[in-house]
């Protein structure tokens, strides 16, 4: 079902497109205020050390040197989960990573920040360092990370749902297998980077951050300064992408606004590459045990999952990430019974975070390998197993996820048509092969980590006596296009142009509200607001255009900027009609609307969740994908060639084809990055290896394989224009997908993660030797 | 009477202040874009002539020109009155005033742009050059300034109330005197400065503008350079001072966005001292004929009052200054008939336009110098007489402008008290002198230039969830402290501390809206919107208050952040917790807030007004003033010394009074500038003489008199917190009143100003020959 649309589901470019191909958006980075000084942030030279002295005072008679702080002057806590909320801004007392920062330095220039930083003496006393989850626990009664972690875990949770441990009893099939994933990093563009302004006269503070959550931004900014929430702006310029680095504040913000407030100048801090790196919050490194079991019929009955998260030093996402990987075995298969245990561990590494799909992307490499590895038990197709054990609209999982619409099904079978799986799965020469994997992703949150956001978005629209339209969001645009997304479903709503269409967003002094841009929640949320917000302004207008249209104003319709009677389509006006005379008799004319999903009770995040009726993976709806891999395996060098991506994806209602097209081309890269290239390593004293976008290998356009993807026909009708997810979902297929074409091109089952041409070479050595 | 008050009323140091005298605060001409470029502007050398040809192929050969605009670019034209609208942004065809701007050049430093101008070739073909308004329609057969304007009148307007005629008949005295009135300037410190940016691939244009109208700004912008509203945003940096002179778009912003739209890049203009002058929109020199009857007692029984103003070359605000200058003889003294007959007469000099006192000043020192005159033929003292005639509260002049509130009786008594005027006066040795003056002026207008733009003004309070309070308006803090006033409105208004509240303001992409910062209008229209959207917050926390109180939602009270039964004082909850529990169970905490006057019919601007019931002059309440200055005249050099200034104005309900004092002290020093000093002149080719703030006579710190001023008790019930205007009334009494005391120190009345040593010594010398 499509619903008759004029402006959602059109290709319009990107508002934001070309001015940054052409290099003249304003990022953070390119901003310089008036008597702006520059900040650069000292790091720690251990990755576990108590800080037993730091002397800032040659740095300070440095000349151009305006100020040092360190983490003494700000020690409150902070985390985008305010229950296990633990960073600072500098370390204070003790440092848990190499390169985390001890104090930071306001100059007049660059180049002096930097001399000054070579100034401050750092007294270490060194701790033993962990790098390792499972030695993490295991030393943890003669280390400790964190004092109120006494085992090194931040939390351990368990879900149960029905009895798995019956249900295994009575299966056919069994497979129960180990998986492990890589140290990923984000690798956005643009780093790390915040301008702050300080009144010292208002006490108000200004900052220009590169972050997907101004809003959190503000608060936690809030925090940490102690400053009153209403004494802080957060204004959002370009930003260089985001993919969840951006999902929390950064040192980088702090020391910016620390070091503004004490010079009562403005500071900039920029990272460098080196310093994103050691500052991370990238994936976490898991290590999973999962078991499933099937009927004789192939039909999935239960799936224990254990999972060992890697977390780094602090807290950050950490919480959530481990959740949602319990969660997210949940779908797109049915699970009528399973039990997941979670424990997210702490280690002396850079924290790990929220990173694009977050959680789903671990269990799901296990889950679809292990789906392959069944159906070859069986001796059918995977494609027929993952068929038949596919949700489908109205499905409610036994964890009490709730799916209102589902076409996975229909992605499972178009990628398979239209890539000729059945046709090559099995069939092709060694060394070429071709895997299919699926997945899906939430299109939103059901919680807020602060309960008293609510609603989750607000948006205001403004029409202006002209019949300009203004819309108001609070939404952040990291690159994601989520303003041009806006700026057609408010046309859309309102029966005007795409082009009249102005969007206002990323500030927090905006009337405005909206949690962030995590969670593919972005265009639902904003566009169930936007449509409240219009359905105000339409009211209005009707009562007006039913007098100069001579009918009732229920009877009127609008559509391509007219107003008519639905019963005699002749008996029309031209909306600036209207508008003109709404604003001369009335006056100002604005609509409200808010999205706020569902209440869910008895969550509590430290506790996990063990209530029927409340899941953490909870979400209004849910996208589905699949796609079908075929790479080329190169016997003598190891090398993976990632050939072709066919993809189906089930977006509901795409509003910009072009833009869902974008990005399932920027997850595929994405997940052929943490499957065949990306990893983080570190020395044995937990220093970075390869912090640089030179040793840290990125697939770049020479990778990029042909990609087919294919938005299936879809429309939710529960959802706002019939949207769901569709930046996050794509990323979930791509690494399995990969890991079953080599087995198919190979014979060979990878379960840890880069399949690095060493593992395949490796591999292929011992396969010969067996 | 005067309300029991927490926040309104406190004299709390103004937010922008420290910075402003510390250099710290940002204006437009700080700021600096990436990929900014410089424009200037080429300017006429003939004050009145034909536009042969444009040749800038010079120009642009210059390296680092990057564009040369001419008005045939941008033809449209602007004008703060819709209905006389006739500029543009720079001269088409035809040149009318010397340094209209011709051309204009962006270049990537001001010192290429400079160099560009001087390659500009511009052709002329003179034409006769119109000084004099007399001069002016004496020669229109001849020499026609405006096309449409054969008469070279932009407008002429007559006001008949009563009979006049048949009262002059009956009257005991009367006086028939002429005045005339200087050229002057508003020589704020700042200069335009309009800094534009250019989106080119979005169609978004952003605009900083040191301007006190950025809605109108936003307005004409769109309709000089055919562009959407809602593609415009106006935002406003730090402003140095206004006065009136940035109460219009100047060329700066017309040629910023043209240049910046044309090239892609940012662009910024800022004016030199000698382009203020030369732009002008100061003062109208006026040329005045007024009549005055009293009856036998002393009442004033008829005026009659014939004005032309010159107004240089274009309309701006030309025909609201006129018809003020006939409304403003109504008040503050009873006048049962009166006729005005007013014109506005273009010739060859900068625009003039609105100036602080707008309307007001002119008629002012003709009246009051007349009723001086007046007494003295009576026999009675000025004080007495003024004191007969002045209106009360609840007068309704003749003319329809009702005065719901008014302490103009208290202000005269108060003055002359605290002077010692009636020892005094009279009682001088020659030389020394004392004058009497009374004044009042609008507190807002009635109408709006724009009929659609309604309400005049919109506020938007956000409560955020730790009771931080946020004020959105659109208003215009230009130096005169709008924001610091509002902060405290809002806190009283909900009941919290000034120091909780956080307003934003002077950005047109917030959701509301104002007129912007002239006719003294701020402080009472956004406090009418801040009461209503305050009330709304009350209401809303009041309901969720009464239940954790325990009483009913209508017997609570709020004050000092806390909610509290009327009748038991003792139940009562903070106002931090009731903001909480709000928040957390219903969400965003809101409220909206709007003013509209209330609508006058029969107004329209283009023909006067003739109607009962409509006055031009119009406005919710009014502010009024006395001033009592005793002058030193140096016998041997002529020159005026102010010695003394006694002020006390009734400005209601003072909501910060040492934001009032500096707007009397500000004016007095502004009356004294127009009344001995300022002038700017044109040699016989309408070329200024003395645009620089070296040749034109400022007063400066040296000048000041001492200034003993009084708030005099006042509280306006039919007014938000009982306030009224206070930043134009005090100017009104300083020039009459200067001029009564020189006539008291030396017998001459001086009917024209300003009153220069030159024209003293010789008015000396020709009373010796007498």
């Amino acid at each position: 079902m499509n619903k008759n649309f004029n402006q959602v589901g059109r290709s319009v470019p990107r508002k934001d497109g070309p001015l940054k191909v052409k290099g003249e958006a304003i990022y953070t980075g390119d901003m310089v205020l008036p008597r702006m000084a520059y900040g650069r942030i000292k790091r720690s030279t251990y990755a576990h050390a108590i800080i037993k002295k730091i002397d800032y005072s040659k740095a300070l008679e440095l000349p151009g040197v305006l100020a040092v702080i360190t983490g003494e002057e700000a020690p409150n806590k902070w985390g985008i989960v305010p229950q296990t909320a633990n960073e600072v801004a500098l370390a204070v007392g003790k440092v848990r990573f190499w390169g985390e920062g001890v104090a930071a330095v306001a100059a007049i220039d660059e180049e002096t920040a930097e001399e000054a930083l070579e100034l401050i003496e750092v007294e270490y006393e060194p701790l033993p360092v962990l790098l390792d989850p499972k030695e993490s626990i295991g030393r943890a009664s003669e280390v400790r990370i964190h004092e109120d972690a006494s085992d090194n875990i931040l939390h351990a949770g368990e879900q149960l749902f029905g009895d798995p441990d019956k249900a295994f009893a009575e299966c056919a099939y069994i497979l129960e297998k180990e998986f492990q994933t890589s140290y990923v990093n984000h690798a956005f563009l643009e780093p790390h980077t915040s301008l702050a302004s300080y009144d010292t006269q208002s006490g108000q503070l200004q900052v220009w951050s590169s972050t997907q959550v101004p809003h959190y931004l503000h608060r936690q900014l809030s925090i940490v300064l102690e400053m009153p929430m209403n004494k802080i702006r957060v204004t959002l310029p370009a930003i260089g992408g985001g993919f969840g680095g951006k999902g929390e504040a950064s040192s980088a913000d702090f020391c910016a606004a620390l070091l503004s407030r004490k010079i009562g100048r403005p500071v900039k801090v920029t990272y460098e590459r080196n310093e994103v790196f050691a500052t991370n919050k990238g994936r976490h490194p898991c290590y999973m045990k999962m078991k499933i079991g099937l009927d004789k019929d192939g039909y999935i009955q239960a799936v224990d999952f254990n999972n060992t998260l890697d977390g780094g030093a602090y807290a950050g996402w950490g919480i959530v990430v481990m959740f949602y990987t319990a969660s997210m075995i949940h779908l797109p298969y049915k699970v009528p019974n399973a039990r997941a245990r979670v424990r997210r561990v702490y280690t002396n590494k850079p924290t790990c975070g929220a990173m694009r799909g977050l959680g789903g992307v671990q269990p799901r490499f296990a889950m679809e390998c292990m789906l392959d590895e069944l159906a070859e038990m069986m001796g059918v197709s995977p494609y027929e197993l993952k068929m038949k054990n596919a949700v489908e609209s109205g499905y409610r999982s036994v964890s009490n996820l709730h799916v209102p619409h589902c076409e996975y099904k229909k992605c499972l079978q178009t990628a398979v048509e239209k890539s000729g799986y059945l046709d090559k799965h099995g069939k092709l020469p060694f060394g070429k092969g071709i895997g299919l994997s699926g997945g899906y992703y939430i299109s939103g949150t059901a919680y807020t980590l602060y309960q008293a956001y609510k609603p989750h978005t607000t948006v205001l629209i403004r029409v202006d006596t002209e019949g300009g339209v203004t819309v108001h969001c609070a939404a952040a645009d990291i690159g994601q296009g989520c303003n041009t997304v806006m700026a057609q479903m408010a046309a859309e709503a309102l029966g005007v142009h795409y082009e009249d269409v102005h969007v206002v967003s990323g500030d927090t002094e905006l009337g405005t509200f909206d949690l962030g841009s995590f969670a593919s929640r972005v265009t639902y949320a904003s566009g169930a607001a936007i449509k409240e917000a219009a359905a105000e302004i339409n009211q209005k207008l009707k009562e007006v255009a039913a007098g100069m249209v001579g009918c009732r104003a229920d009877q009127l319709e609008i559509k391509d900027r007219r107003f008519y009677s639905k019963f005699e389509p002749r008996k029309a006006i031209e909306w600036e009609k209207v508008v003109e005379a709404y604003t001369n008799a009335v006056g100002t004319l604005t609509g409200i609307g808010h999205f706020s999903p569902p209440r869910l009770k008895g969550i509590d995040l430290t506790r996990g969740v063990r209530v029927q009726g409340a899941n953490i993976g909870h979400s209004p709806t849910f996208g589905f994908s699949c796609q079908i891999i075929e790479v080329d395996v190169d016997i003598d060098t190891g090398r993976v060639r990632v050939v072709k991506v066919t993809e189906a994806g089930d977006c509901g209602q795409a509003v910009n084809p072009m833009s869902v097209e974008g990005q399932v081309e920027g997850s595929i890269l994405f997940g052929m990055g943490q499957a065949l290239y990306e990893e983080m390593k570190v020395d044995p004293q937990g220093k970075l290896i390869n912090p640089s976008l030179h040793d840290y290998k990125l697939p770049t356009a020479m990778e990029l394989p042909e990609i087919d993807s294919t938005i299936v026909d879809s429309y939710d009708p529960t959802a706002p224009f019939g949207v769901k997810e569709s930046g996050e979902g794509p990323i979930q297929p791509t690494i399995p997908a990969i890991a079953n074409a080599v087995y198919d091109a190979i014979g060979v089952r990878f379960t840890d993660l880069p399949i690095t041409p060493e593992k395949v070479l490796k591999a292929l050595k011992q396969k010969k030797v067996n």
